[in-house]
């Protein structure tokens, strides 16, 4: 099943389903008016969903209309909780590397996670808003599953049941603000404004055999002003699966409904499969080189986010957003 | 205006309109089902719940009943943005302090501030739940504002139209999970669990004189098994104003409806005012004696927060909670 809100009946959007082609969707009145309501109740929803989306997809559906990516909010365009771990360690490791640090053992067993704004989650297509180039903007392509609701000190085992959708993610990062707020301690705010979306959330079983043991295995596409720029597998080298993500942020708490639970940027040993941010690819091109060339993000600039099945169809719907300048 | 959340009718629990007194509410469903639905359109919404409150203090709101803290959930059950800050900054020198390390001179014209969990902010008689006491549980009390829609870049000038209602916070620490959160760089998260909060949220109104330039001039009465903890005064020593709090989380992003912004742990130099948390009183005797002699919060522990107006009448309610073992 393959869900997403639409940009229209207020802050959370409006829910619909959307058929498996991303041709068409309907909307849900009167099972579920947005997405987190679904989510609320998602044991007695999501089967009244499923329904519909079979009849979506057989073409019975009464009230069906063409699907417009462009006219999406995020899927949960705000969510009560966004935390996004840093499962690709080899990411992590060149990073260090990059500066001449030495990264901890502990890193390879005990997942790096932080939390994100969920008040302003942004559609497929909006724009990625800055107030400043200085800042070092740069993408972050990573997946994301949304929870149910998961209880205090869930095991990794017991975790598996609570993945309940999928989405693609732009973790939008402002790259020279981070050494500031990291060596203050307290970990990323400035440097994350608003995260991005998918068009559409899908659920587990619509990936069939790539979902396997909490990871996608599935390549994950980026582009930036329309060149590729990298496609690293998802499935290889994440060093935390989403159930471990999700046992180590429910150590001491418990989520709620509509928890959004990311993977970090997708990072691949094997160089040649590219980047998902543009600053992995300035670490190569320093270690390389001597300096990095690869700039980040200026104002006009674009970024496409996507990843397609085994016969080349889009999963998600594509994130395409270009940078602007805020206005004042 | 004071408003509350009761725990009946759904995860956001059902909004009324409290009496200046505490004494007695009155359900608003014709105005605002929840505290979200209301903040999400305050500048209607509030006047109309302002003509309620003032009949219910004047005696002739129809359908008042006696109003009861310990039916109440957080006024904000879940939130879309919790952050908090540390403005308190002669608190954070102590500590530094207190474990030999220099404070960056920075610390002093920048705020610190963290993200918490907002899917699960518990009511005021809700328990602190925790996994193990080794966890070193301990309280932090604080002042908290909720805030309108608040623009990218919004100044510390413009931020004061944006507060909206005040809250006590108990923002529950696991601090001896914090140093090796910290020292990953990402910082807080299985430190800290889930947030409590004072039975009633009130606007600014309500504190006259004592809430100006952003700070609130009361003190906040801390209380650990009935014996007094502290009384700070939140005006005094506060180096960052809400403010203040507010124009830095929002250099780069937008805040929504109903976010929350804390002031971190009240201090004040003249320690004589006690301490707002077990940490800093352990550090003080540190400091004093070579070594701490106040335990971390055990199982069957209890915390009272509460502030008085001047005439010694509770403006929020107290925030009252025992500690409690997660029961698997």
């Amino acid at each position: 099943m393959k869900l997403a809100s639409l940009s229209e009946g207020g802050r959370d959007g409006t829910l619909v389903v959307v058929s498996r082609d991303l041709s068409r969707a309907v909307r849900v009145p009167a099972i579920a008016a947005t997405l987190q309501a679904a989510l609320d109740d998602w044991a007695a929803i999501a089967p009244r969903l499923t329904v519909c989306a079979a009849a979506l997809d057989a073409g019975t559906a009464a009230d069906a209309f063409p699907f417009d990516p462009a006219a999406c909010a995020a899927p949960l365009p705000r969510a009560y909780h966004w935390v996004d771990g840093s499962a690709y360690v080899n990411h992590v490791e060149l990073v260090r590397k990059a500066r001449g640090a030495e990264m901890p053992d502990s890193f390879w067993h005990e997942p790096l996670v932080y939390q994100g704004g969920a008040d302003d989650l942004t559609g497929p297509r909006a724009p990625i808003v800055a107030v400043d180039e200085a800042h070092g903007i740069d993408l972050e392509a990573e997946v994301a599953v949304i929870t149910d609701d998961v209880p205090m000190a869930t095991t990794a085992a017991d975790a598996a049941s609570h993945v309940k959708l999928l989405m693609l993610v732009n973790d939008v990062s402002l790259r020279n603000l981070i050494p500031g707020e990291l060596a203050k301690g307290f970990g990323f705010y400035q440097s994350k404004p608003a995260t991005a979306f998918s068009p559409v959330a899908i659920t587990p079983d619509e990936l069939g055999s790539h979902w396997r043991d909490g990871k996608l295995h599935l390549s994950l596409r980026t582009a930036v002003n329309g060149a590729w720029f990298g496609a690293p597998e998802c499935g290889i080298d994440m060093t935390f699966s989403f159930h471990d993500l999700i046992a180590h942020v429910t150590l001491t708490r418990r989520l709620g409904a509509g928890a959004i639970v990311g993977s970090g940027t997708i990072s691949n040993y094997d160089r040649s499969r590219g980047s998902c941010c543009i600053a992995e690819r300035r670490m190569l091109e320093t270690m390389a080189d001597g300096a990095p060339h690869t700039p980040f993000l200026k104002f006009g600039d674009t970024v496409r986010i996507e990843m397609l099945d085994a016969d080349g169809k889009s999963l998600f719907g594509s994130i395409e957003q270009r940078v602007e300048q805020l206005r004042r």
